[in-house]
């Protein structure tokens, strides 16, 4: 039991140092990096793609997808004009900074966001660092708003929550104000969205915090 | 690198042990152990609570919960009068033979069916045998129907594919035949189900096909 901690600690302390110059190579250039995180299914790669069709007329993008196999959802970016490399991890359960640190040499330094979608799993992604400045996770409305303090981890690591498929939340027994106050508790920095795919709701705001991020990284380093 | 693999191999060594042993134990007993393993919020704990309501008349249950944090999924079953054990992983993101060792003294030896509800998370359960006899995939409508393929090792390692939340599907540009020739084509043994907790359908085949693998356990120790 005791080795399987000391070795865990030594692969995050390594993960964490690899994401330290991430970081500091990402935004000196002036590169908000964004990792995207939740359970499969719950709407990364949707609002991904809605993120890249508010933003690419004025940024300049590029997305890391994580999969354990298949390039679909890089295959989804592309087809919206932006660059996407897939990063299928071949059976592991996140992200880890060494496989972005390999993908960051091919990314063009004068992108504005590079955005990180990680593996499907709300569980482990928690636990390492990427080099991102902002870590959204996404809860859609079907998974139930009971699932911030059974996955806490995930929501005390976030800068933000995103609640997606909020169209579905009358139909299913959702109650959003449950959920945030519940994640809130966790985390009471956490800003909070709504959105829906479907109807749009929420996506400007999502897409307006992000555009400030920038913003604020950039006057930081001016 | 290297070191990672072998740490990981011996764990897995040392469960498989575990499960083997559990395995024996709970099958002597003609007890039959049932792994339900998911995204967050597919619906595990919704499709216990309405299989211990078809079965509890006729049979003996006992259910054993796992969560990272939490007590609240053990408290439902509770509340259908079913003895229900929590695990709390504390940060864990699967379950493994040697918890269920630790609760397996307690669990009475009169009884027919075991449950065992995996952590929520679609890719560390499927690496970890807990001595089960059935496991049993869930994917919800909402999550998507191209998810086999992205996760195929839950898929791989399963005995059957409960579809839930069948009564979203039409809502949700979710293709039922799609999701299971998918995961057919990964474990083409899978035995297929489509659910709804809402209209109920699919529920007695699940609990039919529980049954009949409980008969089968006790035919080939008879």
């Amino acid at each position: 039991m005791k080795k399987e901690v000391i070795v865990l600690k030594d692969l995050l302390g390594t993960n964490d140092q690899v994401a330290a110059g991430i970081r500091r190579q990402v935004e000196s250039l002036g590169i908000l990096a964004v990792n995207l995180l939740s359970s499969p299914g719950s709407g990364k790669t949707t609002l991904l793609e809605q993120l890249v069709d508010m933003l690419k007329g004025r940024y300049k993008l590029a997305v890391i997808e994580g999969d354990i196999e298949t390039e679909r959802d890089a295959e989804r970016i592309r087809a919206k004009g932006v660059q996407a490399w897939q990063i299928t991890t071949g059976g592991a359960c996140h992200l880890e900074a060494k496989m972005i640190g390999k993908v960051l040499p091919a990314i063009p330094a004068d992108v504005d966001f590079l955005f990180i979608e990680n593996v499907g799993n709300l569980v482990c992604p928690a636990s390492f660092d990427l080099g991102e400045r902002i870590r959204c996770v996404l809860l859609s409305t079907p998974e139930g708003d009971d699932k911030p303090k059974k996955y806490p981890k995930a929501f005390l690591t976030a800068h933000c929550l995103i609640l997606t498929k909020m169209d579905l939340a009358g139909l299913l027994d959702f109650d959003p104000e449950k959920a945030r106050q519940e994640a809130l508790s966790i985390n009471p920095k956490l800003e909070l969205f709504s959105t829906s795919a479907v109807d749009g709701r929420g996506l400007e705001e999502v897409a307006g915090y992000l555009v400030r991020s920038l913003e604020q990284l950039r006057s930081g380093r001016a």
